[in-house]
């Protein structure tokens, strides 16, 4: 008979020890992250793998709770963090802690052709996804901007692929250093919004390696992006979003991503390819809306039931889901079970900052005679005019939209600069809130408008018009293209009749793409304005002011007109494609791009922007790089460190630039090369390397670059490589793609 | 003319140094926890501070953005947590992701009187909360049971002070390891839900620090509870959740609480008090119902712009919000801020498991004739009666109710069990689902309901009664209090006709309070089970079939009649209170408890529960502390140490416990003390130690207790202190409060 003395403090003291449960590996931040992945791999059931494939709500996919793995959430992106949801709504969740700094768009931050800027924009608003709880911010856009049409552009970087390259590296790392991973999207070809859904994209290897997989490659192998986005469109017949060659080939294999591939949402179109063409998380498909019972909804997903069913019957391999789990683990691992990551923060004065600094370098003088910056002592009566002068830019424009928890709109701004001076008049109406009203009482009501602000105009001692685009369909707008290349609102016919009745006419447009301006050459100064958020009006009137020197260029081409555009040159078949889909196509058919069947065929190839205007000698209205300062430059005489360069070598290129005006100011020095012989066409000149330069009056900098055998190389179709074949190769350095202030020309030896 | 050479790769590798800004002292755990609480305030603004103290959603409360200090998120608590809220309403969100594990309730687990069990129940509920991202778990609760007829006491730990202290102690320890705040609610004397809103509840001191406060101050001071839930009710004529006395006095100065004090959700009520006396944070307040602008809503709280205006003119002290703001700090970098705490889990087989032990603990085998455990060999026919064998009940009774991932209901764990051998029958009907239809079709159903389980009666071998109370209104329910002391649904009368037609009855009744039995002698076997969540069912079905061996003692006793009870003994002044508010009181009064004023004596003062019963000499029909076992136990000849003791001094009890059944099993020794002679009235006895130990077959252990001069000590009303008086002491060791097997005395010598 056994005895034994037990009393309370005893029993407990053992049993807290007994709590103390051995951490396992895959929770051990000490442990190698690969190691931690298979060992939560290990302890994971078929149906626990599978759920981490798919959405579980509008925005956040499970974790495994048994095992104390972490849900993942994400958050559109790329501006700033978008407002809660429901559950199982595009209804806003009506929460009142998710205001949040609005930072430019993304077509501002590359027009800043600034890194360090790009740095600061990454690394605030991960502060604020990771206040948010955030795992995963659906950003940054790298797509290429191959036409003004696109309602998507202002959420990219522009139409030059090295630029949007250099610009979204250190976004991406910024970023990620809260524990928030970049999702960079849309992973390929997402170059418009009509038909994005089933559009079938034709392009040939070259153009798809040198202009519109770069700075994808870039963001993910030298950003070390954590996870990529699916497009809407199809490549070579098969969707985006589970494209065996895109996602297979060239970005596991190729490129060696270890992340995670997440659709966009409602992007996934078949279970056996989602499940073994490179995707990993399934999100937005239409499915949850068809059922009363939600969840059952989500379960309903490619890569939910009907993936677990095929892969209990063993028509899918069981290490296609292993596969995935990793990658989702990893992303867990590298997120939200980083026990390092910090807190975050949102609307901080830092943030307002960066937001404010970014803009103001962002916005593009692309005219000035003389007029700007506005000196506040020559004008008693300084009238402004247009609705974006007013307007909540934030609002509208798809998964970009913004609650901002501050807004200062341009007419403040001015306010606050110029004060009494300032009068406003809207000038012209968008359309909307006149929705559905007869046509003759919108037309009233825009011709009293106009008058109004002509009137006003004529008694101004100068005007200044903000007005473009804005967020609403077929603007700058997600899921829509644009309609025309030409303002709306009939905002031509007003600026015409405002600048006949005052030619002291500043315009100020804030538009993410290009648009005609047929009235160019009558007004004075012209400011090209992206949507900068927050602090946009603060940025907008220190330009204006001159208190902001300007010192933004444009990160794509302003065509003539719309026939000048590559993608336009070619008939419908180039832009937007030719459907040979069915001809009845329901609404829900519609929404769900089922039915249609355009194809599309890049006929532009690798020329697009001023690619194209450079090599076919078609002048654009405004061009790639242009935009001027309130001081001037000085390109002194340029060397380059030889004239020769072989396989392993390299050339310096120095570059002496003079402030030659009377007040500091910032220069992007920008160097190209051309390839003037060679076996395959080449463009005139390519953007290889830029610089971003403060330089004082009379200061003189000296700008270098180095330029190395990597900067020549095209893609070679047949050998799979990038090449460059020996010869004479140009050098070009400017202040714009059309504004070459030096070149050079060296030999390049190889075997 | 100064010249410099620099290269975007320099400039970018420059300004990502600039960017691992210094770690702000507020943001460094290495740093102690008051320095950074210091740091973080003095960076703040009054209006971040004022922004600390009240709610911004129903169940969150912010942080400070702007320095990345995150907000606050609360859930019920305390039985596992609480499904997710639309953000400003009391409609479930529709979340798919907050399935949880449903804990047995908080009387099931004192009747466990197992401290180890307490602890893994709080480890198991805390890693549920940390899972879901939940900062404070609202629980345990710790007032005392004072009437059978408290909706609410499913939620407390029973009439003894001294084991709902106890048990406290380690649930709170555990569940703060999570980094999840415990609550400890309500304080205080919330001992009924009727008129809760106002009840104004006069008590002597001894009767305040003797019984209804020592559990609280165990869960605090030992337990080291992070925050404390004040109670609607008032006391002294002031509301508990800004009551000078319990929060100023007692909880910070007396028992120097540094942590946070939360009102229940609508417990505030003047900005002045809320200001002065010990509130942090307010949540709930019904103003945020009465604007549409939500936001503005919980601006409108007592600690929101009110508390702003009144502190910027001067009515109100700085420093009164500098001290909330402090214990608000505190309570978030323990939290939320806390970079060491895990990850939880959620539904986990070790939740599961701890659910189902502290289940089969729970039960209390209250009778047992020789009928159970069921024999499975010798029944064919195994009729279940009872609506509450298949009802969940983790729906209802108001906050603490549940969205289970899984359940268990008894009935299922029957059938697992017995197989065929079962069948069911309703039984009784719960009002609810014939809420609006003619009494006359109630009637009916409800007659033939009994009838059909009557008739199957009959005919079966053997009949399992699954009823009780459930969570509706009226029943175990928070905001009301029972009406009836019986069963509700007519329950009697079934049993009665039931055990009428089948004297083979295992009457497995499911309730968080005592109840009249007048079916007593009639049945062969009783068993009491409170509300175990999840894995309920199963524990009922292995007491039942006798797989688990019941250990359960009653938490609190059950009288006879209502009039038998203490809070009953005194008429309605005593209990529920005599109301002198108003006549005409409007529903939305009732709401807010505005225009009732009622007061209550606690006239039975410190003689609640078991000391009313010893010291009054009215048996109880079951008793505080009773509880069978399948086996049997013999206690030995004890020992004291010593016969008397000093000041210093201590004495050990030993007790030789035998099990002389066939079976392993565990039984709760209990130590009472008695101070028969004494300038103060003290009850008989009073529980200070017990122990819970696991026999085997005729093994014999030896169980000690240490018993030391504070166990003597009563709380002396004019000197505001605990003595014990020198002489004679009893002590009692026995197997329920009513059963002691052994007596002895000592006496207590002191100056």
């Amino acid at each position: 008979m056994h005895t034994y003395i037990l009393r309370f403090f005893l029993l407990f003291a053992a049993s807290a020890t007994n709590l103390c449960a051995q951490m396992p590996i895959y929770q051990n931040p000490d442990m190698p992250i690969e190691v931690r992945v298979e060992d939560a791999l290990s302890r994971m059931t078929l149906e626990e793998k599978v759920a981490l494939c798919h959405a579980q709500s509008k925005f956040s996919s499970a974790g495994v709770p048994r095992l104390g793995i972490p849900e993942l959430w994400m958050s559109d992106g790329p501006h700033g963090v978008r407002h809660e949801f429901e559950w199982n709504t595009w209804n806003y969740a009506g929460w009142t802690n998710d205001s949040i700094t609005a930072f430019p768009a993304l077509t501002a931050l590359a027009a800043t052709w600034n890194p360090e800027m790009a740095a600061r924009y990454g690394k605030a608003v991960g502060e604020e996804a990771r206040y948010r709880k955030k795992d995963v911010l659906l950003g940054p856009g790298v797509n290429i901007y191959r036409t003004p049409l696109n309602g998507r552009n202002f959420e990219y970087m522009g139409e030059d692929p090295y630029l949007a390259g250099v610009m979204a590296v250190p976004y991406v790392k910024e970023l990620q250093k809260n524990g928030v991973a970049a999702c960079v999207k849309h992973f390929a070809l997402n170059n418009q919004e009509q038909w994005r859904g089933t559009v079938d994209v034709e392009v040939s290897d070259r153009a798809l390696y040198e202009i519109y997989l770069p700075a994808f490659k870039q963001a993910i192998v030298e950003g070390g992006a954590w996870s990529v986005m699916g497009a809407y469109n199809k490549y070579r017949g098969q969707h985006c979003c589970h494209n065996a060659r895109l996602l297979n080939d060239i970005l596991r294999d190729e490129w060696g991503f270890d992340g995670c591939v997440i659709t966009d949402w409602g992007g996934a179109h078949d279970t056996k390819e989602a499940a073994l063409n490179g995707l990993d998380i399934e999100m937005g498909s239409y499915t949850n809306g068809l059922t009363s019972d939600n969840s059952l909804g989500y379960n309903l997903y490619y890569l939910a039931d009907p993936y677990l069913e095929m892969l209990k019957k063993g028509e899918l391999p069981m290490a296609s889901v292993d596969a995935k789990a990793r990658n989702i683990l990893r992303l867990i691992f590298r997120t939200s079970l980083n026990p390092n990551k910090p807190y975050g923060s949102l609307c901080t004065k830092e943030h307002y900052d960066v937001a404010k600094v970014i803009g103001d370098e962002s916005i593009v003088l692309l005219r000035n005679k003389g007029i700007l910056p506005l000196q506040a002592d020559k004008y008693n009566r300084i009238l402004v005019v247009g609705d974006n002068a007013v307007r909540r830019l934030t609002d509208g424009g798809g998964s970009s939209e913004l609650k901002p928890k501050d807004m200062i709109s341009p007419l403040d701004a001015l306010r606050a600069l110029y004060g009494d001076k300032i009068e406003y008049a809207q000038g012209y109406a968008c359309g909307r809130p006149f929705f559905g009203y007869e046509e003759e009482i919108q037309q009233t009501v825009i011709d009293s408008l106009r008058a109004e602000a002509v009137a006003k105009a004529r008694r101004a001692d100068v005007v200044i018009y903000v007005g473009g685009l804005n967020k609403n369909a077929f603007q700058d707008c997600e899921s829509t293209d644009r309609k025309s290349y030409n303002l709306p609102f009939s905002q031509d016919e007003l600026i015409e009749e405002l600048v006949a009745v005052n030619p002291n006419l500043v315009i100020a447009n804030i538009s993410g793409n290009a648009y005609a301006m047929p009235w160019l050459e009558k007004v004075p100064a012209i400011l090209h304005i992206s949507y900068l958020g927050t602090m946009g009006g603060a940025s907008i009137a220190d330009v204006i002011s001159g208190k902001v020197n300007p010192s933004g260029k444009l990160p794509y081409s302003f065509p003539v007109k719309l026939s000048d555009c590559s993608a336009h040159s070619f008939g419908e078949g180039a832009y937007p494609g030719i459907d040979t889909g069915k001809e009845d196509v329901s609404l829900t058919d519609y929404q769900r791009n089922v039915g249609v069947n355009p194809k599309e065929e890049y006929k532009d190839d690798i020329l697009v922007g001023y690619r194209w205007h450079d090599t076919k000698k078609i002048p654009a209205l405004f061009s790639f790089g242009h935009g001027l300062s309130y001081t001037s430059f000085k390109y002194g005489k340029s060397r380059l460190s030889s004239k020769t360069m072989d396989e392993k070598g390299s050339i310096k290129v120095t570059v002496p630039l003079t402030n030659t005006g009377t007040r500091i100011g910032k220069e992007v020095v920008q160097l190209y090369l051309g390839d003037p012989v060679c076996s395959v066409i080449r463009p005139l000149k390519e953007l290889k390397h830029f610089t971003k330069v403060e330089v004082e009056p009379d200061e003189t900098v000296q700008v270098e670059f180095v330029i190395t055998p990597d900067d020549l190389k095209f893609f070679d179709e047949a050998s799979h490589q990038w090449l460059a074949e020996p010869g004479v190769f140009n050098v070009y350095v400017g202040t714009s793609s059309a504004d070459i202030r030096c070149m050079h020309s060296f030999k390049y030896i190889c075997d």
